[in-house]
């Protein structure tokens, strides 16, 4: 596996590679990672992971310095992964100058995640966008565990009339439900027991709207009182359409996904289900 | 020359086109246009002409509905000049919904035409990002009349990685002065013999400079001054470093820039003269 963090070098290592396959990360690879690597070997001739910490969609009082950095053991894992490039830049390589043009999202992006996080999808949406200029992918993966970001960017990337294909990766969780995220490395042993919770009751709000239940605000703010009973410390839980992350019509029917992002020590994490498409009456 | 409205026919005829030269414009072409033209086919294999009047970049008091259209005019004249593809889309075509993800530049957007146009250069980066990436020029050529315009398409290009050239042509003039432009269609033949007057006093405040003047204020408000007390509505007239549009720090060398915009009846016209390296004191 070839490793470049030049943006130069990058480029000029792409060229005659067939259709290109991204696959961005953080770092800290997990096998929800590893999945997507292995998932884009089947899309295209060549496959390209870019590890970048990318402080511009951290916040103040975010988790941009103690974020886990691991880089030669995920090198390890890419190469057994049979991935065959790694951008891995540096911030002077990807931010040379302070950044000042940002790909502005819309009011969505201020919605769940964002209201949690100001900015943070305008700090996703502009590294995204300026790893696509960068390595120019037929293709790109993203895991559906950060579901409203692979919202944002799927638009993003159909809005700015870009000709790249975005697909998103089933979520890997533990054995016990748990979703893998390089945060559960902030969990103690006794906050990851409880951690699976989050899973669980997301499941409790997908199987009551799949039994029928429309009444979406009750079960979010059940939902939310069920984790913070048990030492959590929810952000939202949000029923919300699968397309565009906007709340179900009523009477209409529709393709339905279960968010929700809730502290639990110093771990924020986040999880979501998908339910099919259902009447919301 | 060939012609094409929609993205993925455009798309279609751009493979094995070697080095794309790009050159945007909102059609209604005049000499200044047509040196682009010519000037573009020295610098790659095919040159490629947008004609798109973009509404995301006109204000709802600014002239979009009488924007003068004439698309056959156009046509000839690019074939005339040896352009070898024109992409010509309809609003339906760049915008098959409504525009939600923009680029959103920095401070300096707001600032000279950004300060009288609010979101005008959101518009014209946005758009010209869009007609990039449909279209993946090695370099996009644009008139220096849209100085501000050819600072923030270059800043883009250059802030978010695009491996793009960003060129400028010289600005084409009458032979009393004025800047060829579209919106010198809207003054009558009095509005236009008073119209030189605008370059004439950019050229008063350059040799101003050049011969070391360097009150600049004095010299803006006297340029605007004179303009207005012949029938101009001036806008600014402003001295700025040619790099980034900043003000001259004091006891600095800068290439400079003056660069004005005035409405004269019903047009607003703009205008700018480069003088070269002067310190600032």
């Amino acid at each position: 596996m070839h490793i470049h963090s030049s943006i130069a070098e990058m480029r000029a290592a792409l060229t005659n590679r067939g259709r290109i396959v991204l696959v961005p990360t953080m770092g800290n690879l997990h096998a929800g990672h590893i999945a997507l690597m292995t998932s884009a070997r089947s899309h295209g001739d060549t496959v390209l992971a870019t590890i970048f910490v990318n402080r511009l969609q951290f916040g103040p009082n975010d988790d941009f310095d103690r974020y886990p950095r691991t880089f030669q053991a995920d090198c390890d894992q890419l190469a057994a992964a049979g991935v065959d490039l790694l951008f891995a830049p540096t911030e002077a390589d990807l931010y040379p100058e302070p950044q000042q043009y940002h790909v502005d999202p819309p009011e969505i992006a201020h919605q769940l995640d964002g209201e949690f996080r100001p900015g943070h999808f305008r700090g996703v949406a502009t590294v995204v966008l300026k790893l696509f200029n960068i390595t120019q992918p037929q293709v790109a993966l993203f895991g559906k565990k950060d579901y409203q970001q692979l919202m944002v960017l799927r638009h993003m990337t159909r809005q700015m009339a870009l000709p790249i294909d975005i697909l998103g990766g089933e979520t890997v969780r533990a054995d016990d439900g748990l979703a893998l995220s390089s945060r559960n490395a902030y969990l103690s042993s006794a906050e990851r027991a409880e951690a699976p919770r989050l899973h669980r009751v997301l499941n409790q709000v997908s199987a009551a709207v799949r039994a029928g239940e429309r009444e979406f605000a009750r079960l979010e703010r059940e939902a939310a009182s069920e984790l913070d009973q048990h030492g959590w410390k929810t952000d939202y839980v949000a029923v919300r359409r699968q397309a565009d992350l906007q709340r179900p019509q009523p009477r209409e029917e529709h393709a339905l996904v279960v968010l929700a992002a809730s502290r639990l020590g110093s771990a924020r994490l986040i999880d979501n289900v998908e339910i099919d498409a259902v009447g919301s009456r």
